[in-house]
C-alpha cells in the first residue's frame, strides 16, 4: 500500500508515518516545514520505502511537479496551521493554510486516480455544541475561523468522493496530546513554567472543560478506521475520535506543575473573553460521544488525565526542561 | 439602511435590488457581470440610493479599492457561479468562483465593520438527504463541489459572526425559478425546445423530483429573514426556504411544452448516471422542511407547479420565444 501524508513532518502527521513504516507501507511525507520538522521523520530518511519533499501545498504545480512519477492508493491529509488562535488576529492565513491547501490534496487525489482521502477534521467543527457529548450528527456551527476551514475541508471531501468516485473519510479530533506537539495548552504551560516556575498565566477563567486524547491512541482510530472504510462500501464517512473523559484548564496546570516537581505555583487567569474562553473562538466546553468508533472495537488507553499527564512527561523531557521534573509516572513506553 | 448586495446584476440578486430599492434602502451591487447582466439592474441607475461596480469578488484589493469610502450595514452575499453541473469537469472554478469570494466579503465586512452577512447557501448542502423534508438540523454530505462550496460559505460565515461580533445568516435555497433565470432546468428545457420543438433531451431518466420556488417567494423570505435576525440576540442563523411541494422533471417538461404550446413532444431521457441522475453530484430526490420560515409568519404563495409555469412564461417572453406561446395563465403580475 502507498500512502501520502501530508504535514508527515508535523506532530500527528509524523507519528502516523511511523506507525504506517512500522506496518511496511510505502510513505511520502509532503511538507513545508512551517510548523513540522525533520527530526520527527528523521528515523527514516535511509528507507528505501520512506520519501520526503518539502513543497508548499498551497502551490499545486508544485505539488503536481514533485508526485509526477509516484503512485498513491491513499492519502492521509493532515497538512494544516493547527493555531485555532491566530484566527482573531489573521484569518487569511488559516484560510489559506488550511482551504487552499486542503482544495490542492483533493485536486491531486482526482488527477492521480487516488482510492481515498483520510482527511483529520476537528472538534471545532461543532462550535459551541448543543449536545454534549456531541455526536456526528450534530449541528456543525463553527465559532472560530480554524473550525470553518475545516467544515469546508470535510464538504469538499464528501464532494470529491461523491463526484470522482475515490472514497472520502473525515475524522473529527478532539484535543490531540503526546509527543512532538508544539502547540496548545501542554507546551504553551511548560514553556511558561520553564521560563517562570513561580506563577503561571492561564488564558482565560480556568474552567474551560475538554477532552484530551493521547496521540497513539488517535493514531490507532486513523488506522482502524481507514482500515473499515477502506473495506466498506460507504463513499464517505464521519468519525468522531475523541476520549470518554474530560478535565479543566486548570486541572492541566495542576499536572503539569506536578510533572515539573513544581510546588506553589501561582496561577494567574487572564479571565478572558466572551464568559471565561482562552480567546474569542475559544470552544469552552468540548466532549466528543465516539460511540460510532467504539463499534469498530476501538477504545481509548489512556484517559483524558493519564494522557495528557503522558504528553507532559514526553515533552518536558523532549524540550530538555527535564532536569527539574521530580515526579514521573511508571507508564511512558510508547502505547501504539 | 445601507446594503451591499454582490452578485446584484444577477438572477436572484437583481431582484433583491428591486425589492431594496423598494423599499429605500441605500444600494451598492459588486458583480463581475460573468452571469449577471446590467439590463436586470438597468433601471436603477439613475437613482442617488443606487451605486453599481464592476468587479471581481477574488481580486480582494481591488473590492476594497471601490468600497473604501462606501458605510455598509449589511451584506447580501449571492454572488456565486450558480452552475452546479460544472463542478465534475472543472471544480477549481466553482471553488474560486465560490470559496474565494466568500473569504473577500468576509474580509470586507471584517474590515469595514459591518453589521451582518445574509449568505445564500443552498439545499445542495444537503446531499442525498436521508430525511425529507430535510430540516436545518439535518446532516451535511454535499455529493457535489457546488454544494461542499456553500458548506464552506456557510461555516466562514458562522466563524465570523462569531468571532467578529458581526451577525450571520444562511439561507439554504431550494431551485429559485423566475424572469432572469438564465440556467437551470426551465431555461434548459425552452432553449432546447425554441431551437426544436419536437424533440426535448432530459438528462438523467426523468423521475428526478424537486421543490421549487418563485424568485417572488425567496425575496420576500429573504428579507423577512433578515429583518427577524438582525432584531433577534442569535449571532448566527440558518433557514431553509423552500417550498411545501415538489415535482419531477418529466413534469416540468410538460408545464414548459404547454406553456410553449407545443403538443406531441418526444421526449428523449439521457438515462443520466448513478440510478437516473442528471449529472454527477445532482441531488436526485430534495424536499426543504421549512417549518422554521414559516414560523416567522412567511407562506410561499406559489406552489412548485405554478412557480415553474410562472416562470416559464416569464422567461419565454423574455427570451423572445413568446411568439410560439399559445396558453397563459392569468396570474402573471410580479406577486411581491
Amino acid at each position: 500500500m502507498k500512502a501520502l501524508v501530508t504535514g508527515g513532518a508535523g506532530f500527528i502527521g509524523s507519528h502516523l508515518v511511523d506507525a504506517l513504516m512500522e506496518r511496511g507501507y510505502h510513505v511520502i511525507v509532503l511538507d513545508n516545514l512551517s510548523s513540522g520538522r525533520l527530526n520527527n521523520i528523521g528515523r527514516w530518511f535511509d528507507s528505501r520505502n520512506f520519501k520526503f519533499f518539502r513543497v508548499d501545498l498551497r502551490l499545486f504545480s508544485d505539488v503536481l511537479n514533485v508526485i509526477r512519477d509516484e503512485e498513491i492508493d491513499v492519502i492521509f491529509h493532515l497538512a494544516a496551521n493547527p493555531s485555532v488562535r491566530i484566527g482573531e488576529r489573521t484569518p487569511g492565513e488559516l484560510f489559506e493554510d488550511n482551504v487552499i491547501t486542503t482544495y490542492s490534496v483533493l485536486e491531486l487525489a482526482r488527477l492521480k486516480d487516488v482510492k481515498a482521502v483520510i482527511f483529520t477534521s476537528s472538534s471545532t467543527v461543532y462550535g459551541d455544541a448543543k449536545v454534549l457529548p456531541t455526536g456526528e450528527e450534530c449541528v456543525l456551527e463553527p465559532i472560530s475561523v480554524y473550525g470553518a476551514t475545516k467544515v469546508a475541508g470535510e464538504a469538499m471531501v464528501s464532494a470529491y468522493a461523491y463526484t470522482f468516485g475515490l472514497k472520502g473519510l473525515s475524522l473529527r479530533l478532539a484535543n490531540i496530546v503526546g509527543s512532538r506537539c508544539h502547540h496548545g495548552v501542554i507546551y504553551d504551560f511548560i514553556m511558561k513554567l520553564s521560563k517562570n516556575a513561580k506563577e503561571l498565566e492561564i488564558l482565560g477563567d480556568g474552567t474551560q472543560k475538554k477532552s484530551y486524547l493521547h496521540v497513539s491512541d488517535c493514531i490507532r482510530a486513523i488506522l482502524m478506521t481507514t482500515e473499515v472504510h477502506l473495506k466498506s462500501n460507504r463513499i464517505y464517512d464521519v468519525f468522531n475520535v475523541g476520549n470518554d473523559d474530560w478535565i479543566t484548564v486548570k486541572e492541566i496546570a495542576d499536572i503539569i506543575s506536578k510533572v515539573m516537581g513544581l510546588k506553589e505555583v501561582t496561577y494567574r487567569f487572564t479571565g478572558g473573553v466572551d464568559g471565561g474562553r482562552g480567546w474569542r473562538g475559544d470552544v469552552k466546553f468540548m466532549l466528543l460521544s465516539t460511540e460510532k468508533l467504539k463499534r469498530l472495537g476501538w477504545r481509548p488507553r489512556l484517559s483524558s488525565r493519564k494522557a495528557v499527564e503522558l504528553a507532559a512527561i514526553e515533552l518536558v523531557k523532549e524540550l530538555g526542561v527535564h532536569r527539574s521534573v521530580k515526579s514521573r509516572p511508571s507508564r511512558t513506553h510508547c502505547l501504539l
